[in-house]
């Protein structure tokens, strides 16, 4: 096996090495049952196991209540951008959406087709690169809806807006990540692909009761209400990601869950932060008080020395470390998955980069 | 590792051995780069490399015209019962649909959301045991839809009906099994997780001029136009679902392709409905001639003895053979990854059953 990479994706990202191997494992045989878990069937009593078990595990991990139905869905959060409004957003209804960045604004354009979106806040002036404080929410309004941390610009919610109408909310790049109250949203929103899993499963955690606001007839395959009452067996399930899922939330478990990742996000981003903020010829993109801690970006001050910090990155056995070309410079994804041994390595770089050129 | 059982599963199904070494060293590492299949990005040159090959390898399989798009989606088959007629089916046009099983009345059901549909056709008065051997086709109508064959009832259509409106298939179940000329269709899809790999990715074949037809607004994710012009990578694709694809295309290819795999299969059903037909224990449940190569129905004349078969099946290490519900009896699904050496162990054991209740 060649050198593990340090993987700074953005995701699909790193994932824990203790679930890959129990991942490989199981793609050759489960559970010593003489079958490969991609092959045996979605209702067989083996798989049943697995997708109770992820439910399970995630159940403790993130406090879920019991009012709360825990789903494993196909189709992105992209899907979910459609599927939100196409199910509870009445043609001549309003839903307050916030405008913080590329995904945001996706989700807002879904909504359009099927209501009226109301931007309640935007920080679009200043290129997204901080989360707006205040939120105007018309009267009402169905619901509103956040982007808790943007993947490309490097921002986060740092507090939760505290609202009277139904919060919901796409946690694609930080689910897993911090400590927060459930009960707080009516939906919560995750590609697995960042935090909790691999590409293909998009975890949804909807309160029961507000499934059931459904304002138009949808397709079985949009209809969350289908989805909780056949507990995400409607059809074919993506088999292999939900193992991967579970495979990971074992994995949080068994290292101290939430409170303990939380302290290590934490730990994690404030030695980059540190060294970009050490050194002027790094320029983080995100306001301070907003940074998120799971995407850390910045630029360079001489924009020609890109090339140097890159192949620097590259010989350190960096991987995933460009800008998306929405923002430009760098991008360090440090989800939680990735070890502290590779932000060390990327500290190394920068600090060694800074002393450099200043 | 444990004995390798006989897996009869109707889907997620039996994969080639080669493919299930190959994606457990994947999901390890990847091709040497120090990084798992499934912690990569999707717009990784690596990734990029995959699902190229993919679709390269698919095309070749199945000849698949230039003017086709070839798409990897999520949703499964149902996603694309509601997607098809949302974007070609107006609300006062009218598809025409084939009654011919579960599947098919399911996807009736989706459609109906979205415009009128017309039953050309249904095998419905016989516990659909048949394939319906006319069609009947009003002026105007947009698209005739067709499941090829029927998992459940263990029905096939051996000759794709002739019709002069574009032509829609559900080839979920024996999609990769026979000699198909794919430009009589509009549309041929199927999930991946019977003959094309595992669940989690969908397949569609897609005439590219078709999809331009587009009769309403619809979200990004069930827009073909879009998947077609990002060539599935509009949102992060199922990764690993899309490899194990890759693997299985590849497995295909290096056998000898469909013409081989054809072949196979007729000699694999043969040898079961063989033996089904010598004992009058037996009772197939489909027509003769509309009998399916992938899916071998039957039940037992005496059901009293059903305990008996399925205790011998399981003593032979073979699984997923008991029929659906809605059928009962027994039902031996022999999917191209299927081998001889299996169909050989239940061939064995239904003699011996077969001469022991005549």
């Amino acid at each position: 096996m060649s050198m593990r990479k340090h993987n700074f994706y953005a995701g699909p990202a790193v994932l824990p090495l203790e679930v890959l191997v129990e991942a490989s494992r199981g793609v050759l045989q489960h559970d010593n049952i003489g079958l490969s878990i991609i092959e045996i069937s979605h209702r067989s009593k083996d798989f049943g196991e697995v997708i109770e078990e992820a439910e399970h595990r995630l159940r403790r991990l993130m406090n879920i209540p019991d009012d709360y139905a825990v789903l494993f869905l196909q189709g992105g959060a992209r899907l979910q951008f459609a599927m939100i409004p196409m199910n509870f957003l009445g043609d001549s209804e309003t839903a307050v959406y916030t405008d913080t960045g590329e995904w945001a604004r996706q989700a807002i354009e879904e909504a359009k087709l099927f209501g009226k979106v109301h931007i309640g806040a935007s920080s679009r002036d200043e290129n997204y690169s901080y989360i707006p404080k205040e939120i105007d929410i018309p009267d009402g309004a169905k619901y509103l809806h956040i982007t808790t941390n943007n993947t490309i610009y490097g921002t986060q919610w740092h507090s939760i807006p505290d609202v009277s109408i139904p919060l919901v909310a796409d946690m694609s790049s930080d689910i897993l990540s911090r400590q927060l109250d459930v009960s707080k949203f009516a939906i919560i929103y995750a590609g697995a692909q960042k935090n909790a899993g691999t590409a293909g499963v998009t975890i949804v955690i909807i309160r029961k009761d507000f499934a059931e606001q459904v304002v138009r007839p949808v397709p079985s395959m949009l209809d969350y209400r289908k989805h909780i009452s056949k507990k995400s067996l409607l059809n074919t399930p993506p088999v292999f990601a939900i193992y991967v899922s579970m495979l990971t939330f074992k994995w949080l478990e068994s290292i101290g869950g939430i409170p303990e990742i939380e302290r290590r996000n934490r730990e994690k981003a404030s030695l980059i932060y540190d060294v970009l903020d050490k050194w002027e010829v790094f320029v983080p993109t995100a306001r301070k008080e907003d940074r998120s801690l799971m995407n850390i970006t910045w630029r360079l001050k001489d924009s020609q020395l890109e090339g140097e910090l890159l192949k620097m990155c590259e010989e350190a056995n960096i991987v995933g470390i460009k800008g998306h070309r929405k923002v430009g410079g760098f991008r360090a994804s440090v989800y939680n998955a990735l070890p502290m041994e590779s932000v060390k390595v990327l500290v190394d770089v920068l600090e060694t980069f800074g002393r450099k050129y200043g």
